[in-house]
């Protein structure tokens, strides 16, 4: 069986398919391949990979690939508008789009995007096509219900951990879940073990989430993202929403005075300091173990060969180890 | 067989249908009913069920509203992003949605009318499904692409009237041509037919644009938007660009001068009043006139029966006349 690392030179040159260079109008379509082309990580695609594998292990197919680029550029679609509507300058150490050009550009490519994942799919078969579109479309509204959550809670003081949750369930969880059942159902998996991926890649996108809450903290290294980002734009995150409870529970009040800071750096400062006194990094730390954990235990009831399946899992403890 | 005035009210509530008012969170799909509750003239779906006449005279099929929602609700996406790019303050009388909202919100809730006019074609059998995506895509991206150019010629002084008409084509043409081949395909019509259609909706839909070109100066009466506002944007219309035409082979440059008056009203008046000088506003209904003509012809090429393609020509000259 190949594994994963042997496909990221096949990952990339996928992706930068989609877009030609011969495509007109350049303003529109450049800023696509500048978002497309600055990277990232491309779990979805390895997941993607992986969770096919394991029901077609002889090897990779064309319409895999189709699905992958589909859910890649809608992936990156999110980021783009995301950004502009964040306010992001930054996105992996380069300039977002909308600062590299205008926001109408980030606007209008981002259209663009979106429509250019769906005519990716256009590549399936018509019956996988009919099935993935039904998919595709349910989780890209998911994740748009998800970020208005998101943006709605800024506006809010009063957010639950149970709000959050369900936040970050659709706007991050619902795409890797989505994308690893469309690898299986691609794959020819049955109902049941689709059902399994789909529930095993809504907890890890949970637990993928919350290591970026953890790590716009506590990562060791910046990784072209603002250090405390979070705190400096009063995010709920899962650190704040559980220290927030904690600290009611204790009947103190120290978080609000720490973002009551006036300079930026001493913000970020006070709030981690009331952090680590509640041991909020051991805290999400857990929290993303124990979520990575009821993940491989959806994957090992799948009625394929352990085998089979054992690099999936490995990826997903790997993930759950990830430093940027 | 039916007349397009009977279909006003299952129009309506066929819109109304896309967006059920129970959909959470409602700040996302709020804005949706909206945009798609202040109505317009609902063209496209008319047309659409005046085309499907011609070659499904005994009545309108599930299939057929699916593929009007469909694009009636991407009509909308594009402009309320349009509107949101523009900083169009109004659009139908009524504040547009970045203005009523925000402009995030603007974002956002356009991003899911999109993904949700991909989702009303699910309705369509997986045969007509796989087609009508293809044109639908096909269609979507060529808006995005005449936005484009819309926008890189507000920045231009070198435009061209035959870079202004591919721009129209792109962002207003296809839409039409595009909607009324899907309407054709779904009623079963030849390819030769369909393409005859499409031909026929894209010289309309040229016609469709110089119209509105005109209607933003010559209007008898306000409707909802701003009169001359085309003038104070310095949109390079076909009125603009034959005027500067016309000018350069008189050796003149009172254009340029109309341009450089300081306020708003002056300059209205005095682009206005070279236009007169030039007869502009009978060379566009000429030409307005001739495109309608043209998209007629390509009509009575069709293989079906005069007396069926008639109701769909009457509209179209209906249409030559509009006021509003």
């Amino acid at each position: 069986m190949q594994k994963n690392h042997d496909h990221s030179s096949q990952i990339e040159d996928s992706i930068r398919s989609v877009i030609s260079s011969e495509r007109v109008p350049k303003g529109l379509y450049e800023p696509i391949s500048y978002i497309l082309s600055i990277g990232g990580k491309r779990v979805r695609p390895r997941l993607m990979i992986s969770v096919y594998s394991i029901f077609q292990p002889q090897g990779v197919d064309p319409k895999l690939w189709a699905a992958i680029r589909a859910v890649e550029v809608f992936h990156n679609f999110t980021l783009l508008h995301d950004d502009l509507m964040d306010q992001s300058p930054v996105r992996r150490a380069q300039p977002t789009v909308h600062k590299k050009w205008n926001p109408n550009t980030a606007i209008l490519s981002g259209d663009a995007m979106l429509i250019e994942s769906y005519r990716q799919l256009q590549d399936l078969t018509p019956e996988d096509f009919v099935q993935v579109h039904r998919e595709f479309t349910k989780m890209a509204l998911e994740v748009c219900e998800g970020q208005q959550y998101d943006m709605e809670f800024e506006q809010r003081n009063d957010v639950s951990k149970d709000e959050y949750m369900e936040m970050i369930r659709l706007k991050t969880a619902c795409l890797i879940a989505s994308s690893m059942k469309i690898a299986a159902l691609l794959g020819g998996a049955s109902e049941n073990d689709m059902e399994r991926v789909y529930q095993a890649g809504a907890k890890m996108g949970l637990a993928f989430q919350l290591r970026d809450d953890f790590l716009d903290i506590y990562a060791s290294e910046s990784f072209g993202k603002q250090k405390g980002g979070d705190i400096l734009a009063e995010k709920k995150t899962w650190l704040l929403l559980t220290a927030r409870e904690l600290q009611k529970q204790r009947g103190e009040c120290d978080l609000e005075q720490a973002f009551q800071s006036t300079s930026k750096e001493d913000k970020i400062k006070q709030v981690v300091a009331v952090y680590d006194r509640y041991h909020m990094e051991e805290r999400v730390v857990e929290e993303i173990h124990t979520l990575t954990t009821e993940a491989i235990r959806e994957l090992e009831l799948l009625t394929s060969p352990p085998s089979r399946v054992r690099p999936l899992i490995d990826f997903i403890r790997g993930l759950d180890q990830r430093k940027v």
